[in-house]
């Protein structure tokens, strides 16, 4: 967690006409992969003016979109030359005359998507920007606006659910899913965790159970599983899908009547597949879902304001923390972004720039 | 059409408690093929009291629920002996002292689902039973309660629908697609059907352009046609599902942005397959719809009596018709169960049992 004293800041936000920054961004001028076409590039960056803000990038992670929008797979096209990467945690170091809420020394990250983040520096609007307090740790505000906004909002939005009920997801693991544990668990509602077998998958479990998954399984062990047989869990009214083909119809299987699917990632690269009778007879829905199209359609919805509050709360009070990652800094992001191709989908580590020293 | 006149039934009303009724019905005292099990049994009925009302069945419905049931294939289980049949239209020969709705001579479609239909003569109770129109059309009353009702909620649960949108389906000739064609044609809907490639294909476009269908395409002319894409017609909002496998996915393909697909059948018996792309990035949303459900949930609701008014004024003027129909005597039921086992499906043509002679 870093936390710089906002004085220092202060006193150079003063000379901010006399600065001269010089960023040092990750940019790229055609589609490709990242350790091919990213190119570390240093730009001398204007003082920022009117309602233009510049802020000192602390960390950024790199998510599986940025991959994809680098490789021109994703359906966000950027406009080249562009600076990759879209999400960050930053420290405001000057604003221009017309900044009315943003201090030197605040905290932002970003509300706009594609702001191009992977740089040392940059200069934003004060519309595309949210102060978050600066108690909150820098890999959790570097990753709070794709993976736990998405988990929020899985949870919320789709059917209504109160403690004691159920969810089930599969890519338990992942980022988002290590967000649904967490969330489930400050609201108190059952989550069960569907992971592929592996060699340490005790520890995995042993992970995701410390996050406050209430049961953790193999997809070979919910196969035979009697967990919502029993009665010892309601069966699930949700579940949140990022792999499809075979795990997501076995997922499915077990939704209450009226249960809804959301699918979020596609892991396997096979498509969900939806059997007739679940669909008429137990009115099960299958829905999908994109971060990016819920922050563009509710940008100012107060919706939004209420879930980063409540987001940074359970950071700050440490019932929220970060997918696992590593740091790795700025200059090291050919081995960071090849590490982070071999992923193998959502799931694994993340890997988060850190421009913070 | 039948209109039988009010006095001589008035007439037989008074004799009410005198009456001996034998009901000749097809009933069946285990699950197996319809022409196997049914077997056509005699009964006295005794005379209504309280609140239950003597029906004479004027004609009565085979859809593909009324098969699977007999083969116990459908999840809904009669209690054994049971009389086959849901739907009917009937006349009302006398009524229990306590019944203050219904007339004799009144004509009266089922409320509930499971009644025995497949019969001459039954004893219902009021609440079982509506009272519509007999200016209604014999097989348009004796079909309304399920097919029309399917494609009515269809149109109006999933998607706001205005005037000049949208809407497809596949299985267009299915009893709901002529339904479908029918109900867009009143509201001024596009309603785009799509069948599969048969000798008699010109006959078939001809007889749902007759019902209003704005183009109906096969399969194969669908998958190069340019429909959605010279502006000509707004790409759909909805898409009616009762086929499954390629057809569906083909038919999702065709949806906007934020579309929804309904699935109410599974000709094909092959799944919904569902590519994760248009279920993140579209938005598109699949989901399934049982009318025998929403039946049950909305049983006294003011929609179903807003519904069943508006598919009967429709029927009075004309606007909607039966579905293409043979009407057959109760004896042959064996030849018409065999010849509804042949549909394959939901398509061709619908048998009705003639019981109003």
């Amino acid at each position: 967690m870093l936390r710089k004293t906002l004085p220092s800041w202060t006193s150079q936000a003063r000379l901010c006409r006399q600065m001269s920054v010089v960023a040092k961004s990750l940019k790229y001028t055609e589609h490709g992969e990242p350790q091919d076409v990213l190119k570390l590039v240093e730009d001398k960056l204007a003082d920022p003016k009117d309602k233009q803000v510049l802020v000192k990038i602390l960390a950024a992670p790199i998510n599986p979109a940025d991959i994809n929008t680098i490789q021109g797979k994703y359906p966000v096209k950027p406009k080249f030359p562009a600076i990759a990467g879209n999400e960050f945690v930053g420290e405001v170091v000057c604003v221009g005359d017309q900044v009315k809420g943003l201090q030197p020394g605040a905290h932002v990250v970003p509300l706009a998507s594609g702001l191009g983040t992977w740089t040392t520096h940059a200069v934003y609007t004060e519309d595309q920007l949210l102060a978050i307090s600066s108690k909150v740790g820098l890999a959790e505000a570097a990753t709070i606006t794709v993976n736990p906004c998405t988990a929020y909002r899985m949870l919320k939005d789709f059917v209504q659910l109160s403690p004691g009920d159920t969810v089930i997801q599969n890519g338990a693991n992942s980022a988002v899913g290590q967000a649904v544990h967490q969330l489930c668990r400050a609201w108190g509602i059952n989550s069960v965790g569907i992971v592929r077998n592996r060699p340490e998958i005790s520890e995995l479990k042993q992970l995701l159970q410390g996050l406050g998954a209430t049961a953790v399984l193999t997809e070979e062990e919910m196969r035979t599983s009697d967990l919502f047989k029993t009665g010892k869990l309601k069966r699930p009214q949700l579940a949140l899908n990022c792999v499809g083909g075979k795990s997501a119809t076995e997922v499915s299987r077990h939704l209450n009547d009226r249960g809804v699917m959301v699918t979020y990632g596609g892991m396997s690269r096979e498509p969900v597949t939806v059997a007739t009778g679940p669909l008429i007879f137990k009115d099960i829905a299958f829905r999908g879902f994109w971060m990016t199209r819920w922050s563009k359609e509710n940008y100012s919805a107060p919706e939004r304001k209420q879930m980063f509050q409540e987001l940074c709360q359970l950071m700050e009070q440490e019932k929220f923390v970060a997918p696992t990652h590593e740091m790795v800094p700025l200059e090291k992001f050919k081995e960071a972004a090849a590490a982070a191709l071999n992923f193998k989908g959502f799931t694994g580590k993340k890997f988060i720039l850190d421009m913070s020293c």
